[in-house]
């Protein structure tokens, strides 16, 4: 199977959470390519690919010097724009000496790369997340690495029914995978999986939330935006109190970047309405969540290494009603890879992820 | 060299000590294949592929859940039958689903195995290891896991003069390698090769066993069953002593099942006729053997890279005396393979590893 | 590209420190070749293929006994002709049984060996590599272990001016890259980059060898002799003192001997030729410079790295003024290996690194 095959590459993809990139060298990994990301003296993010032209070593050997970056090897510097600034030893500098560069972004405090053809490179194409720090909204954050195809990682996310089987100890009870789910396929980019589970005892992360273990009403829903933009919608009251009042919610964001054919940065942010300004809430979510994801890492590190040993045959192999968020989330992974492979000048603009102005209802389900 | 040529498919092989499996999971790779283990209800124990079919993670992730198997992904079922039973978020399962099984017995205190044609799979054609837990015999057990091709391991065992040179902490000594060996074939699927070392000084593991460091006479016979069953009976007693009526003797059965084309399970029973409840003794012969057979692994390891590296020749590349057992066992081997390759429906019938009726005598040399 | 074509085989290379071949065997592998290395009892080096022709494990698990080799696992021993001595279990020994072996000669203080064609082994061809242990010249000698090409630790010795970045903590400083060099092509094997740096601040190793840090007079020559022999004559003296009667010299050899495609044995000598005795200079000589190889380790290795993930393209991929010494080693690697191809039995005189009776001018940068 080729690379090129497994993502699309005219989109927008997030790189970094914003804070992680400084006035120094910071070296990742994006579709096969890496790249080094700073700050120029303007606070602007630049982004080069990681390579000296010169003798191919990783230009992360080296650092930054007033805002260009100095390889490690033997000196030659490069500039933002990816211009040799200086080759140490000789006054003038090769005639087209050139670093790539790639168009970046910052917005909802995360940097974007573009990947794919830079003239197409449009910020208005960028996925709106701005729950990640929105006012009103409060966002614990982190990252894993995940030694798997990024494309697993998004099936699992599209059917949270695993919930039950993985995370049992902090978000999954039997009322997960009991409870039925309804599909909804909105426009080219976006898959919803929405699931009710009313009058539950509350699994320990919601409690947690609630500050007691009262039962509660709860609801969920899977969105998923190829190629790989993630919220869980987890919305919960207790039980004889009003949804529209009374409830609490959660839009944890997941953002899967692949970073080689069977590696990918998780990069998340557990965002809330709620308690905004709650250190230890953070903390507790902060743990929480890395131990939920690090559950998911393991199956999922397996689950690629078995699929690279049977020659990555389709998934589902065996097709369950659970399956239909993830088989139409592929779907339209592939046909946005089509149409790119059609057309290379073809940008899919993004879809709504989940609109602030709705409360998802119960009877939301009967409608869908 | 294909993998199906290494081994025969249609005979019984020993996945574990029976120990090993109870009502929990219990996964190991045989013959390049995944097989979870477990007892059922009814103390049976069950093997399926450990593979679920609806996204290819193993079953092994999971757990039993009242005797059947529970996916640690998304939660189906599977009985001891490879049927499934369940599918959380529906009330009916997928018609065809179905996990492949594998035939299985429980004798000897091992659990055996059969990967051929399962309609083939006959317990009487299971071979005799009644040393591990018949009366009048007590087995010292465990296991090793060799990074080597199955065959080198078997190779080892019948050429028993390396002792001399890798176990000189325990087992061997000059007189080893400086005896004369007798090889005998018994139908097609046994070797024995005969060695006597009349007034020696014991190596170390033998003043163990005797209690004291007095000369011996020792006899040794390797002793191979194809694919992987082999035995060294070993016996000796006090100069100017009886040997029919005062010999002591062992027969450490060394179990050697391929887990892949170069990895292998090295399932051992030290068994002995004598202090069978000297549990002093036991932690002795363990330890002794885990140190000796550990001696083996780490030159059968550097062998089988170094015979991987040359693309696998035929062994031995020069052939000396000390061969005719190995060279004999790899015969048999080849034959019972190219058996089995004519006919799909062949299987070999096992062979008699020892007679205990029979005490092995010095004349026995002359006779052979 | 094939491994053949990255180095001549008709010449001698250094396989080791002498002193570090003793009665016992020492096990290395040079120019993906393995072989075994002892003393035997006249205190000649003999080397063998490592590898027993019987069932193909390393000589090396094995000793040595009465001055030939016994093999670890069944005992056949092997003299130093590479005949076969001894066979357990039979009186006689397979003729034709034979073991190769490689001609080996010792001087200045090291132990070659010739990989080429044998009987074009002429002594005469080793390179003069006197300072190693000539009088007047004090040698600390180490090792390093490259998981690197061979011939990207020549290119990194043939340009010194990444002293400056990768070095800055011991020898290098701005005035390496920023003085011009001037490079020499001497007959078919030998490259001399020379650079003076007149009235600097010392780097850390030269305060640490003058034992003050008063402003110098520095000089450096990089010097290579194909296939990977190399010495950097770094010479100096205090500002104002006069160069032929003060100057203090230190000619470091780094021999560079390919192990296999991407690894190398980094052999080498920080020769001086003053306060020869002074033991602690020699402990501090022997930290600093491992020190300093080992940040040239972790760049190449990463460069090896990232090379064999292009596929191996030229170097350098893009050139400046300062490649011109590694740019001719390379030709001139490569004519030698070429003359070879057509004429297997042509062997490449070594030519001369330095000439003791010749100190460094300043003016000789015109003269070049």
């Amino acid at each position: 199977m080729k690379s090129e095959n497994r993502w699309p590459r005219n989109c927008w993809y997030v790189a970094a959470h914003a804070h992680e990139i400084t006035e120094s060298l910071y070296a990742r990994t994006l579709l096969n390519q890496a790249v080094i990301f700073w700050r120029t003296a303007d606070g602007n993010v630049a982004a080069l690919e990681d390579r000296c032209p010169h003798r191919l070593v990783p230009l992360s050997t080296g650092k930054t010097v007033n805002g260009v970056v100095e390889c490690g090897y033997h000196g030659l510097r490069f500039d933002a724009e990816g211009a040799c600034a200086y080759v140490p030893g000789q006054d003038t500098v090769p005639s087209g000496t050139h670093v790539k560069t790639f168009p970046v972004a910052e917005r909802h405090a995360l940097i974007w790369i573009w990947m794919g053809a830079a003239d197409l490179a449009d910020e208005d194409l960028i996925p709106d997340l701005h729950w990640m720090d929105a006012p009103g909204w409060s966002a614990t954050t982190g990252y894993l690495h995940f030694n798997a195809d990024y494309r697993l990682v998004n099936d699992n996310l599209l059917d949270l029914s695993h919930e039950t089987y993985i995370h049992k100890h902090t978000i999954g009870n039997d009322a997960v995978a009991d409870s039925p789910a309804v599909m909804n396929v909105i426009g080219r980019r976006v898959v919803r999986v929405h699931r009710e589970m009313p009058n539950i005892e509350p699994p320990p992360f919601f409690a947690l939330a609630q500050g007691h273990d009262g039962r509660i009403n709860r609801w969920q829903i899977a969105i998923y935006m190829a190629p790989g933009f993630n919220m869980t919608e987890v919305g919960f009251h207790a039980v004889d109190t009003d949804r529209l009042q009374d409830h609490l919610m959660m839009r944890p964001i997941h953002i899967i970047t692949p970073e080689t054919d069977h590696t990918a940065h998780y990069i998340w942010g557990l965002t809330r309405n709620f308690r905004l300004d709650d250190e230890k809430l953070d903390a507790g979510i902060y743990d929480q969540t890395m131990a939920t994801f690090n559950e998911d890492r393991g199956l999922l590190e397996t689950q690629d290494l078995r699929m690279q040993a049977e020659g990555m045959p389709n998934l589902p192999n065996l097709s369950v009603k659970l399956d239909s968020g993830p088989v139409q989330g592929r779907r339209l992974l592939e046909a946005m890879i089509k149409r790119e492979t059609d057309d290379p000048n073809y940008c899919e603009p993004p879809g709504l992820l989940a609109d602030d102005d709705v409360v998802t209802m119960p009877f939301a389900m009967a409608a869908e």
